[in-house]
């Protein structure tokens, strides 16, 4: 294979001008070309070489630029920003975006200007094929954005190879730096179950990279967790029978017993097949190797169920073999780097970022890992613990959450003040939730699937220790929120604020209506 | 007329219960009960009687009876709740949603699983049906929240009269108390044009009681503001020629001109057609004396529309005449009753609160007046004044704010930064912006409809002064994100917050993007 260099430093390359290009270096196998941003005439040391551009290392990297340091990214993909919009987190979105959509689309079938959905399977392929259609979008903002506005330097388009803790090698060149920053991601966990590598198995990975047919009416998921709820939930609203295998429980993320229970019940309610305490044992290939049945040992015994289509979900495994050859960097029980408050690795000089230094595996911390990294060189006194933190994730609904459940914050706290919609009265979950945009459609014509929210407040403190969402349009809130709820929110603080009625949180509101007792009661 | 009185304090009744009673109170000519939920036995006099209970009213009792004081709610509809969920706040959500979703579908008019919308047209007469069978569901949820829960005393479907300032008279019974808090909110402005009564021509009140028709293919709205513009984007939807005519301008109330600029854009895009500085100046009835033309004044010459339904959201007068009459209330140049921040009116032991007392009439400072009455009355020194809140308003999209537009911001701080998506580039609003949930399908197949938004940051003091959304998910956020920005939030407090990537509000991360440095610049 013969590189390349395509020195884009002299030149100014817009968003629309990016995507060709992008698109060529990842479709073209002949186009081994590695896009060079370096400014060859600054003769000052590197503050860091930053190895892998994703959103750690790009956020790491705009925030040194930032404060005046001097950073080169190593990317092996031709765009910065990583997995996220390239198979991740993107994807995921514009999926359950389709499952949320396919719900109110199927609840209200052959109504106002739905269509006829009885019965109806829609495509996989084609959502999969418009998010790969678009998804160089993304990739050329962010090219764009790092080096005509944020000003940073970087090599995409090739690997870099550690030869030691100041210097990497790529495209044949070596770059030497005060400092290394790894932050080279993560990947799928693989399925341990005979056949895991057969046609028709996919990983969210290899889903958008590789399928090329429209699946059968009958998905099998494996794992019990966000992403494996997020693609499921999809495609059991595309109409197909969708089975989850779960080797323990589903969800055990959820904080909260009965948020989770409505979460769950919701689910099963659109047609999910949940199977806890499962385990795939066998794949079976049909005579093209592709993928025609999986046994699955459960509690009621073992079942095989024909399908052309797997999905495992399974959690991800840090990619940090190359640190631990190269460098030595210590590393966890789950191939994570260790790492101190200050993202220092066990090798000086050596920092680690992102999803490599392990959980939680999230954009925030992905970026704030980084931007802590890059303060901590440029000689800030910093310390990034990122122990407590708002979460959400998807089914067809959103569902968001912050804080203890209403069983922890029993046991902490004792005395509770729970403040919850709909309200616990006989008719339960019948009542409807008019949490606005998205959900007005169901308050009106189907009540019971308007949502669930509640709120946990330690009665002694009158502090919110808990909050918890599911529906729609609730999930930025939780960002803002979840700062409050961490400098010491109130219910009688909530019962000042202006909520913008109808609101998806209707948590300013109901406070309101109890704040003015001493001792609090639930609602 | 005879009265009946039907006493429910004995009785405990259901949410399910509650329904087919407020159905028959609303519905049933001959049903003329007066519910009486008044505790007889005790003797304690009413710290206050809330005349009128809608949301400030009862959100004002709520907070009286949590802090130990003694109310009595008399209201002339046979629910709590007031005109939100009867004809204003909830099916303006509901009929927004429809608006959104449509917009949606038409993007997609024949891909997936969206039906062929190429000149369809949709009812608006069978969404509004939709709302009328549902909008019983929450008057039962707060009658019965009202009592079972709050233990609120009220007397229901009977109008009160004022008396002095310590009586209200209601179905041949005098109460007293020691305050009045008067809570009698406000009507429509009618329409000043000849032919503004005849059949066809509507207020969202009207609308949802009468409409009796399928409209026809071609609408007119009056006014230029919130509500006209709320409804004309629903009724657009639907697929009929829109036609705003609008005194002055559209949506001045949007204090940033970019962000108005993309509002009003996407409105003309769907397919709106606004006529600025224009009056309506006759109404053509036909043979049954149903509306069948409109004659507006425009720049450009005197236009005639045929048409069969014209709505009109010109704003609201405060219903204060009775307590002008009976008490003698100041009130100001719009007919509001005049304040001061304990919400004490020109007449001792009267307050008012809620819509009466006049802009901004939204549903916040309905509640926050109530609580703030009821908090004085039983001691508390407080003051509200509602000078600066988080706003919004619905086109096809959410649209929120708080703070400045760019424009202020720059005459105010002089040297501003902002922060933005889409980017400030060749490509502009071209450019997808992933802001999550109901934005997705947009971004990959259609960016330019995928929302804007942008951050305002004071450079030198670095704080946000302004912040400006269009899209979806983000409304909820901007209740908790104003209190932050009256708190002093700056760019630097932003970029260390956790996002829930893909968010709604990309301010975190775009922050974070900037915030490394002294010297911001823009993004």
């Amino acid at each position: 294979m013969t590189l390349t260099t395509w020195d884009i430093r002299p030149e100014t390359i817009g968003i629309n001008d990016w995507a060709p290009e992008i698109d060529s270096l990842l479709e073209d196998p002949d186009d081994n070309r590695v896009v060079f941003n370096v400014d060859e005439a600054d003769t000052r040391p590197y503050d860091a070489i930053f190895l892998g551009g994703g959103a750690a290392g790009r956020f790491g990297s705009a925030y040194m630029r930032a404060m005046g340091g001097r950073q080169l990214i190593i990317e092996a993909w031709p765009f910065l920003g990583g997995s996220c919009p390239h198979n991740a987190c993107v994807p995921h979105h514009l999926f359950s975006e389709v499952a949320a959509e396919l719900m109110l689309a199927r609840t209200f079938s052959g109504r106002f200007w739905f269509p006829d959905m009885d019965g109806r399977i829609t495509s996989i392929k084609e959502i999969v094929d418009l998010f790969r259609a678009g998804r160089i979008a993304p990739h050329a903002i962010m090219n764009f954005q790092s080096k005509e506005q944020l000003d940073l330097e970087y090599v995409l388009n090739a690997r870099g190879t550690i030869i030691d803790a100041n210097t990497v090698e790529v495209a044949g060149r070596r770059f030497t730096a005060n400092n290394l920053i790894l932050g080279l991601g993560a990947r799928s966990r693989p399925l341990d179950c005979p056949g895991a590598d057969i046609h028709g198995v996919y990983t969210y990975e290899t889903l958008v990279e590789d399928l090329d047919y429209e699946p059968g009416d009958t998905v099998v998921v494996i794992g019990g967790s966000k992403t494996a709820v997020e693609y499921g939930c999809f495609f059991q609203a595309t109409g197909r029978r969708t089975i989850m295998v779960v080797r323990s429980e589903l969800l055990p993320i959820l904080p909260d017993a009965e948020t989770r229970d409505y979460t769950i019940t919701m689910m099963k309610e659109q047609g999910m097949e949940i199977w806890e305490h499962s385990v795939a044992t066998h794949l079976e290939g049909d005579h093209n190797g592709k993928v025609k049945a999986i046994t699955v040992k459960t509690p009621d015994g073992v079942r095989r169920i024909e399908t052309d289509f797997v999905f495992h979900g399974l959690g991800e495994i840090p990619n940090s073999e190359m640190a631990v050859e190269k460098l030595g960097v210590k590393v966890g029980d789950e191939g994570q780097i260790i790492v101190n408050p200050q993202m220092q690795t066990s090798v000086p000089n050596v920092y680690a970022i992102g999803d490599l230094i392990g959980r939680p595996m999230e954009m925030f911390k992905a970026r704030k890992s980084g931007m802590y990294a890059s303060r901590h060189i440029m000689g800030e006194d910093v310390h990034y613990a990122f122990d407590e933190f708002p979460d959400f994730l998807h089914t067809h609904y959103e569902v968001s959450w912050f804080g203890m459940g209403e069983e922890e914050a029993r046991e902490v706290y004792g005395d509770v003040t729970i403040i919850k919609m709909p309200p616990e009265t006989e008719d339960g979950w019948e009542v409807a939730l008019p949490a606005t945009d998205r959900m007005m459609l169901y308050a009106f014509a189907d009540p019971r699937k308007s949502g669930f929210q509640k709120l946990i407040i330690a009665s002694a403190s009158r502090k919110v220790v808990g909050a918890h969402h599911v529906g729609a349009g609730a999930r930025d809130a939780f960002q803002y929120l979840f700062q409050m709820y961490k400098r010491g929110l109130t219910i009688d603080d909530l019962a000042v604020m202006d909520e913008l009625f109808l609101n998806p949180t209707h948590f300013i509101q109901l406070s309101r209506l109890r704040a003015g007792a001493k001792n609090l009661q639930d609602l």
